[in-house]
């Protein structure tokens, strides 16, 4: 065949490809037009319309049970479209596909359309709702990695599990900025960096959504929480934000554009409010930015209870009622109500009234049907037989345990007191010793993550990590993570023919507002014990497990090792066991700024005015910004030099692009993976710019000895800002860009 | 004579006088514009222009000298027409005398046009560069008296003192609301609540300004810093604030608004930034704002060296010639460059480049002469000998003690240990007892006002005043402020044989940036004082003298007694020693909410959403909203009840007004004051409401067993809040109306 008949043939199969998703798109669409134009009211507004699992079933023993009398009476009755959720902790995976089998069971047979439901659950690191699952790092320490491969493929797993436990809609990733350290949800976050946030969010959501939700392998994402929900002022969650609206375009939303620009299909609504106005209730947020500006064309969930709260909690509309109308008004296409059916019969009445027009019902109606139907529900609506062998496969556990060490950041390693040799006499304490909790954190087979009966029985402890590899161990608890219990003198009393001592640190699980904080310090007995185990003498090396940096400043200089470890999942111990016996090399960096003082938490990316504190003479100059480790540090027990960076041009010009290249070497003895960052500092802009900002990454792995040169490419929406008219800028000047140690001054002109 | 031709003869006196008015403004407009006319662009551009004094003298022991050749080199040669400031400390009387007729007399005998020279100083307590003058507490404290009689008083000592002095130009008050209790100069701020703020603002401006500027009893007054200074992200002194359009109007806006609106002459510029822009190049808030909306006439001076500073610290700027377009080009009228010629230069060229246009330039030197006449520098430019007599003398020091007593606030008096008995054994310890310097505070005869060595002789420590009262005193240091020096052990000896403990604790004196911390809490060694003495199970009183509210949390439950004095002036120790003995009954009352820990640092007008933590069960509930202290809590020794909250009418309606009335009643032993304070809460309103408000307030004096009814007006603008659209507006609804113990709802109806 003659090339030019091969790219006829190429170009006519091409068309023919088109033209039956075209055809395929245009069935979907018939179908959904069609179910729309023969449903009731009642009917549009059940789908738009998601209960709580606890509403229609209960425990008995471990498993749920549906009341089928409650079922019929929510999903037949009252036309309701979606569950989600758990009653008080993880289910096995026969329970669930007992269960949505029988719920979905019943609709097909009896409800009159037979639109199959949607059944959603919060699988934010693996899927966490199902007995014996694989349970990853939050994303909090998965940001530490720069892995977003990894990420991705942690991602994977879990839709797999998510989607063999029956369930299509996970909600997850949390995409908002984790530039509020106090925030209990911190860990659910990919940290300070926007650019980070974007880059790791984007990897978790490809590994849910995949390419096809059809597929065994997907589920659908949920983008989580549109928009400022990570900053409160207090710190508090769910309370109030104030972000000025600059603040918001360049440090929040733009992890958002980019999961829409890609595709994601789902958005969850901030709980809490921005600047006096509660997101809920925002029509410039939901729809003016969100489907306007950024153009989502998917389902928009409200988070849970959080209509009904505009009149109890925000107290800006006069009834539930009223409330039901702002939110709808104000976008919202899906409620978790998530126990009473108040909402439905509220927006029937505002329809019937004719204060929301049934166009605007129609529109969230068909947004949530082609979900239904991008998942498949409407070819199989039951639990997929085939997705089920996906479930716990062996090879999870190597993703976790790559995972788990990736996300481990070595932030002290005075005199290499580590990596341990494993002849020495060790001494474990501190409260995380023997916590499994402590490991997994949030949102671990129950909301809290705080009851480890229903954890995997193969997850070790760190104490047992450590049993693993070194035979000559004592223990003693220490404190307790609140600081409440003092056995400090016993564990002082244990630790005296110790070589070496490794107390473990940090915060047990908790999730969203229990895991309110007053005070960032570490609770007043976790320090002490550390400072009466210094008076030994003995290098002590401190493992901590945390939701967020909490304080150390007063210990520091006691600890000769500082292993962060966030909350690293089910093999985080075998990770830090293998971090601190030096079977693995740790790569982490930190993802957020480690602050010293409870009252200096600012972001790595602050202004220029934020850094340097002039006084005039004679007065005392007070200190400089420095926290306890800057925002991507971490130490690796080989080191790399970095050196030649150079620009494939002088200059960058608008509507073109350079390449940034630079060497780095293993100049250590052993082998290792660093990640190289891309940091610009703008030297002069109509908008005070950050002293720097990190612009790319990427992740190598180099023998001892070896060099590699890494590539990144530069070009003005790079080095773009938001401007004073709220639109992205890149003004014309000198920017500094740095890569490790390296520095070389790039000139920008708009021509 | 008829009542008629009475009338005929009053009016046309009245006309006449009106008519005089008007020619003397006409005189005035002409003379200014006159000499407009006559200037050139470098004597115009000297008008805009601010030098510090050390920029043309030096100090010779503890004098000033001018050094004539500088002095004409930039008045003369470089027509600068205003100085400020003092080298390293403040002056004798004589000393100010000498040097600004000196200043003058070589500009009236040898400068072109003889404009008069005008001199500013920063007197924010007192007169507080003058050695010799009276010093009253800050204004944090003054708030507390909730006395605006008071503060306009020791207001208008101030005016006399300064005039005294020879000078006319007062950069106060700070009318910033004290929002961030981190920042270094909530000191200087009225507290945290607006309309407390601007009524105290406006108190001590009519103090400052009186009626007529010509007066040798006034001054004219500065309103700090324009706008958003106080309240900055990290706590950090000039360091970049986050704070949305709707936040700027509500919280910080109307203190201002009120004081252009009684006609006040000068305005500073917040040398900080906001959203990413600098103030000092906002067209946006010094024009379209300041000018535009507010209608503000007078002049906008910048602070120290912040236009250079663009460039240098914001980096908005390429050069400081850029930086000079950018902030006069936005409104800046009079420029404290401090030290250099450079603004001069450049704004001499960007006029002779038709960058800036002359009219520009004419603008500020209008409002630059005008002021100078309004001063009646055209009159008499030299020291007023009839202004001397007003300095110092011995009445000012009643309103000094006047003014500390009130200011003073009793947070805990369990088991009525207050007052003590003069006759018990007392010890006294902690680095405030024998320390002037923490009485006293910031820019009290220095910048940083630690150097007593310049204060009064007459000023007593609160050891001293104790000694007045009782004789059996003992007393040992404890620790020093930083909590540097232990000598606790040593105390705790000290304090086996007494009766009671008086433990003076807080801050020493510090001035905007040296005052900047990294944690709230008080330094560790004053906690352990306190912890220590605690064993001995005697009662403990603690004395806080301090610029902003240190966490007491961990010592506060082993205090019987907890007085907080602010900095509250030379009469400090006095007033501190009559609250203690019973020789005065305290009445201040919290212008802050005092923390209880270090991360929750929210003010008494939060949201709704910030106080109550719902978890759903069986989870755990997170603690609610608790300060250490609230806002407007304050003790005295006796007790007030109150009763009979009455409303003129059900409900209030748009133009109308109701009053409020209600009965306090003196129902202990002792006479004494009581702060009446009425407060508002919106139910439900379109922007998130406060869950209070203060909206007025009154202070009475009671005797033992009398009643007083206060009345209150209020009316549609007192339960206005900042909507959407960033205009204010009150909705149709419930509020809630609250004195003391005592809440009634108002309905609030538009018709």
């Amino acid at each position: 065949m003659s090339s030019f008949l091969k790219k006829i043939k190429y170009i006519s199969l091409l068309l023919a490809l088109i033209l039956q998703q075209l055809n395929l798109k245009a069935q979907t669409v018939n179908k959904i037009e069609s179910l729309i134009s023969k449903m009731t009211l009642e009917e549009k507004v059940g789908q738009m319309t998601n209960l709580t699992i606890g509403r229609i079933a209960s425990e008995v023993g471990d498993s749920l049970v549906i009341d089928k009398e409650k079922l019929r009476d929510v999903m037949l009755t009252h036309k309701v479209g979606s569950f989600q959720n758990v009653i008080g902790h993880a289910y096995s995976l026969q329970n669930w596909h007992n269960m949505l089998n029988e719920i979905q069971t019943i609709n097909m047979k009896e409800s009159r359309l037979k639109i199959p439901l949607l059944y959603a659950i919060d699988a934010v690191h693996g899927a966490d709702y199902t007995l014996g699952s694989t349970i990853f790092p939050h994303n909090l320490g998965l940001a530490a990695s720069r892995n977003t491969d990894l990420v991705k493929l942690a991602a994977q797993i879990t839709a797999k599990e998510v989607r063999a436990s029956g369930i299509r809609y996970n909600f997850s990733p949390v995409l908002d900025a984790g530039r509020q350290v106090l925030w209990p949800r911190l860990a659910e976050t990919f940290g300070e960096d926007i650019n980070l946030v974007t880059k790791m969010g984007l990897a978790e959501i490809a590994g849910y959504e995949g390419t096809d939700l059809k597929s065994i392998n997907s589920v659908a994402a949920c983008m989580k929480h549109f928009i400022g929900y990570s900053s409160p002022t207090s710190g508090k969650d769910r309370s109030s934000a104030l972000i000025p609206d600059i603040t918001l375009r360049e440090f929040f939303l733009p992890s958002f554009a980019a999961a829409v620009k890609a595709g994601t299909r789902t958005v969850m609504v901030n709980s809490a409010e921005v600047n006096g106005i509660p997101v809920h209730a925002s029509k410039y947020l939901l729809t003016d930015v969100l489907r306007k500006e950024l153009g989502f064309k998917g389902v928009v969930i409200s988070d849970w209870e959080d209509v009904k709260k505009l009149t109890e909690r925000h107290r800006i509309s006069t009834s539930y009622k009223e409330a039901v109308f702002a939110s709808v008004d104000a976008g919202i296409d899906l409620c978790i109500v998530p126990m009473d059916l108040d909402f439905s019969k509220y927006l029937i009445e505002l329809v019937q009234e004719k204060r929301i027009p049934i166009a605007r019902i129609n529109e969230s109606v068909r947004r949530v049907l082609q979900l239904k139907e991008d998942l498949g529900l409407f070819d199989n609506p039951y639990v997929e037989q085939e997705a089920i062998k996906n479930f716990a496969r062996p090879e999870y556990q190597n993703t976790a345990l790559d995972a788990a060490r990736e996300t481990i950041t070595l932030l002290k390693n005075k005199n290499n007191v580590l990596p341990l040799s494993k002849d020495k006499k060790i001494f474990i304490t501190g409260p995380g010793a023997k916590s499994l909790t402590t490991l997994n954190g949030a949102w671990t087979y129950s909301w809290q993550g705080t009851n480890p009966n229903y954890f995997s029985k193969r997850q070790l402890t760190i104490t047992q990590a450590i049993q693993q590899k070194a035979k000559n161990i004592s223990y003693a608890l220490g404190t307790d993570f609140k600081g409440g219990k003092d056995e400090i003198a016993m564990a002082v009393e244990a630790a005296k023919d110790a070589d070496e001592i490794i107390v473990c640190l940090g915060e047990d699980a908790y999730a969203e507002t229990p895991g309110n904080i007053e005070d960032l310090e570490l609770p007043e007995n976790q320090l002490k014990l550390v400072v009466e185990l210094s008076k030994l003498n003995k290098p002590i090396i401190a493992v901590f497990t945390e939701g967020r940096p909490r304080i150390i400043r007063k210990i520091e200089p006691l600890l000769s090792g500082i292993i962060l470890a966030y909350w690293p999942g089910e093999k985080g111990a075998d990770a830090i066991a293998d971090v601190l016996f030096g079977d693995y090399n740790p790569s982490g960096k930190l993802p957020i700024t480690y602050p010293k003082y409870p009252n200096s938490l600012i972001t790595y990316d602050h202004k220029y005015l934020d850094e340097v504190f002039e006084s005039a003479a004679p007065q005392i100059y007070s200190e400089e910004f420095y926290p306890q480790f800057p925002f991507g540090f971490g130490l690796s027990y080989t080191t790399f030099d970095y050196s030649s960076i150079s620009f494939s041009a002088d200059k960058l010009k608008a509507n073109g692009s350079i390449t940034v290249k630079v060497t780095i070497t293993n100049s250590g003895k052993i082998a290792g993976k660093e990640t190289v960052e891309m940091y610009s500092s703008d030297l002069i802009a109509s908008i005070t710019p950050s002293v720097k900002r990190l612009r790319d990454f990427t992740k190598i792995y180099l023998e001892p000895g070896q060099s590699k040169v890494v590539t990144f490419k530069l070009s003005a929406k790079d080095l773009a800002f938001v401007g004073k008219d709220l639109k992205w800028r890149t003004e014309a000047g000198d920017f500094n860009i740095s890569i490790g140690n390296q520095k070389k001054t790039l000139i920008y002109s708009a021509q």
